[in-house]
């Protein structure tokens, strides 16, 4: 495996051995490097920093649900470290090519063209991105792959990214070559795009699986893996028949789903939006219910939603972009938030953020609350070079500081998901102490809290939620470092054969001894790795806190609220 | 003296004594009604914050340079309370009136007509805006005075009040009729405009002086306290010549005048734009290099300063806004500074905040480093429904949001005044700690670090600089609760017959004892009653810091860094 350096002013790049970051891949790999080489108060979108994406160490293998893609670099929006992974089929491709990271670095001109990079197993070309440059992500996907091929992985930004919103994903073609799935958090693209790169093509014609030192074992773990995966309701059952959408009701039922930029835990137009109904209104419609976004995927949690015309309008339609573009808005037309989504992809910008820009605009009166059209509008500015368009492009922070609006639900100004802290008290610790600024998916409490899964902790108590959120945030670094799918993660918990089992993959894979301790001292490595880079760039415990109004303001239906310090929140981090 | 009541939503008014609020005047008065009377989290734009107006302990008397008017509320642009203070007419003439403050309470619809408040010694009369409504400051003063005789004193917001930008000033005319003072800092302008509230008229025909209760000792004390201000150098002589742009060369030869956003503490031009220069250009141009911005000013620090075909442009040019639309913004052009300064009186918005605005505008690549006409161009959006003016009028901290510039010089979220506190400690201290945010005049530790008045201070040292702040700021609450110009200070610093003097007038006034030590005790108070307000408001001592670059980025010439932490800085907060 090599690394990949790509100057992006100079337009030289060069392969080299991992060295110093042999053994590390995905998160590891990308948090580690940035520790190592960006400095912690450098500009984010200057050229000091550096975008490395990694493929995950089990990444290119027979293993199932290992094809997520880990981006990393100084976060514009937060201005901490980040780590921002997707699915889609760049990660296995990537590996194929004997490629464990590329790393984009230093900047050209501001205004210097952008840039296509292709990837083969005969090299790599450099060349001007041409007429793609500021073109949707479908339309650049659709020209992309008429020009490499159907069988190219493709990594891009849309227009937000090409004018450096902090917002802005990268986006990654799923198996169809829809560019669907995004790393959505923490403004990658914006990186990407400071360094003039659109689009990043793989082929991996004439390679082959990534392939492990003692292939037996390596052959045995891996079916005891599915086995397990397909053993598990949530893996096997819950996720393939609704997706992450099933997630509607659940947490609309606990009262923890966010409404009207968080005054509320429950929704009254959650039927519209809910998992049962997106499934049905496919299948009348004849889209798929089940698909999967990366070749190898067991769990096969995404779909392809239709318009009421039949026609394709989106994939990857998660339970937290239905969330935030629905409850949280009062946007109750379910095609409206499909079409959020595809906008969302379409420029290139994280749903998440976005869906409280939009619940933080409506609250500054810039648009009203529960129309769906008007923020389709509102968000189809970005990178327009329209001054809305602007600041709605920079995310909750930024428009509530445009329009005065106070209430902004951000930690470390990244806006908060799907799941209101005070009645899911475990999550909102992680939101508080990952060093990703507030995200689920570094923690993922719910499964305790809601879901029963790994363990049952009362959501609105405070009892076991420090402990619970700091174990799921070192084993979600692990997953994220071995390129496997979060949603693993479900079967792990409640499956003691789980972590043995990825830990002897990992064995059989690099042909030496790996325990399930060391799976656990990888993950508490890259949260040290983390730590380190966001204390160098300024963070101290201040910033380990929800804004006051969750403190303040009781959630109905449960009337619960916020009761941790900053200080108690010291225990979640690792040292 | 009495306190008038107006609820903005009903325009029903009341009179009323003092009651809880007897002997407090000015600041003293502002805060202990907003910690009293508003809800420490509720919205600065809403309905449960009140705007108060007062006139200082001493105003209206014969006092030399008593005519403060104090305006306060919670801030919409720190969050936390604020007392901003102004010069101009309208202090004494409220206090003839009888009138210790005015209380603008509840407030109308967002889209209900402007108002009028007009106040003679007859009664309250309220009234729609009508043309007014929309017009820049000037205009609607002219209108005004028109239609209320050339005698009134008003007080006046602009398009950016109107449209409750956070940045928003209150404007307050001189004895020439000019809207060319303001509370400034704060966003006062944006809470006067949530309530409607274009403008109030005040008629003082028929009113005599505010008498005191020992005419005799009054004026014998009084008599002394114009010696003390025509005894010192400072406020005979430096200020009455060249204002207060006398500091332009002193600050840029201390090395502490920021330039280019605070990169550097010499600037280029400096002489293009000194106080010098400037009462050259007066000199030349037929302006006037002396004025009093109230009846009663024995300093005359304000000028009237003319454009280059020999027409009044502004006035009450101060250092700070010189500095803010000038080095900071490497503008070198005199007249665009005048202009900028002017812009700012119309619009009714802060220099200081607009000053360090542009410069994060220009960080970003809105406008060209310099560029004069664009920087005027650039506020004249404001007010406009431009959403560039919409984030421009919501002053640094949304524009760099915006922009996606991460070095933005506030405390709080208010803008850095014009001494960089690497070159100048003291003052940055009082930065940090005063409850105003980022504010000079909360203490000016100028005084002892580079003027050499009232102590001797190493500017560049951490040694003796927590106190001298600490003893400023109390002295400085007690001097805006008297109704005082701060630049009185200069005089009393130096001279220990100062305080005892001002405590005299106080003690002839009210007809009973008030002590050099009453004086302290009344600075301590106010100072008291802000922090309590913004503990409540949610402020942490992670609050009082400068933004991290102070710390990292050496200030050229001198090479110094920012090296207090947020801890040392609690010692220079009453308890």
């Amino acid at each position: 495996m090599k690394l990949l350096r790509i100057n992006t002013k100079t337009r030289k790049f060069s392969f080299e051995e991992p060295g110093p970051y042999a053994g590390l891949g995905g998160r590891a790999l990308t948090s580690r490097m940035v520790l190592k080489e960006v400095p912690a108060k450098c500009d984010a979108l200057g050229p000091e920093n550096k975008l490395v994406i990694a493929a995950g160490t089990l990444t290119g293998t027979a293993c199932a649900n290992s094809g997520r893609i880990s981006v990393g670099a100084k976060s514009p929006l937060t201005g901490g470290i980040k780590e921002s992974n997707s699915g889609g089929q760049f990660a296995q491709k990537l590996a194929k090519l004997g490629i464990v990271g590329i790393v984009l670095e230093d900047k050209p001109a501001d205004n210097a063209p952008l840039m296509t990079i292709v990837i083969t197993k005969d090299g790599v070309t450099i060349k001007d991105a041409g007429d793609i440059a500021g073109k949707y992500t479908y339309a650049a996907a659709e020209s992309l792959l008429s020009a490499y091929g159907d069988k190219a992985a493709l990594m891009l930004i849309g227009p937000a990214g090409e004018t450096t919103r902090q917002a802005a994903s990268i986006q990654f073609t799923d198996p169809e070559g829809r560019p669907a799935r995004a790393a959505g958090r923490g403004g990658m693209g914006a990186v990407m795009g400071s360094k003039r790169v659109k689009a990043i093509v793989l082929d991996d014609a004439g390679c082959g699986m990534v392939k492990a030192a003692d292939p037996e074992a390596f052959k045995a773990a891996s079916r005891k893996w599915v086995d397990i995966l397909k053993g598990h309701p949530v893996t096997a059952e819950g996720l393939p028949a609704f997706g992450t959408a099933i997630l509607v009701n659940v947490i609309n039922e606990a009262g923890a789903f966010p409404t009207k930029n968080f005054r509320g835990g429950r929704f009254e137009f959650v039927n519209n939006i809910s998992g049962e109904t997106i499934a049905e209104t496919i299948e009348k419609r004849g889209g798929k219910t089940r698909h999967g976004c990366h070749t190898g995927c067991v769990i096969q949690c995404s779909q392809e939603y239709r318009d009421a015309a039949g026609k394709y309008l989106t994939s990857g339609f998660e339970y937290e972009t239905i969330w935030a573009m629905g409850a949280n808005s009062l946007i109750s037309d379910l095609d409206h938030v499909a079409t959020l989504d595809r906008t969302c992809d379409e420029l290139g910008v994280d749903t998440i953020e976005m869906g409280c820009t939009i619940a933080v605009a409506m609250d500054g009166g810039l648009i009203p609350w529960g129309d769906g059209e008007a923020a389709i509008a509102l968000l189809k500015k970005i990178g327009t070079g329209d001054a809305v368009g602007d600041y709605i492009g920079n995310g909750a922070g930024a428009t509530g500081k445009a329009l005065g609006v106070t209430r902004v639900p951000v930690v470390k100004n990244q806006s908060l998901p799907a799941y209101d802290p005070r009645a899911v008290k475990g999550v909102g610790v992680t939101y508080c102490t990952t060093p990703q600024g507030a995200d689920h998916t570094a923690g993922y409490a719910v499964c305790q809290n809601i879901l029963k899964v790994g363990g049952d902790v009362d959501p609105k108590g405070k009892d076991g939620q420090i402990e619970i959120s700091k174990a799921l945030q070192i084993a979600t670094a692990a997953v994220d470092a071995a390129g496997l799918c979060l949603f693993v993660a479900f079967a792990v918990l409640d499956n003691a054969d789980g972590v043995p089992t990825i830990a002897d993959m990992v064995a059989a894979l690099i042909g030496a001894p790996f325990t399930p301790d060391d799976v656990v001292n990888l993950g508490i490595g890259v949260l040290k790795d983390e730590l380190e880079f966001n204390k160098a760039a300024g963070f101290t415990a201040a910033d380990d806190q929800l804004p006051q109004f969750f403190t303040d303001e009781e959630l109905p239906p449960h009337n619960v609220k916020w009761d941790f310090t900053a200080e108690e929140m010291q225990a979640a981090k690792v040292e």
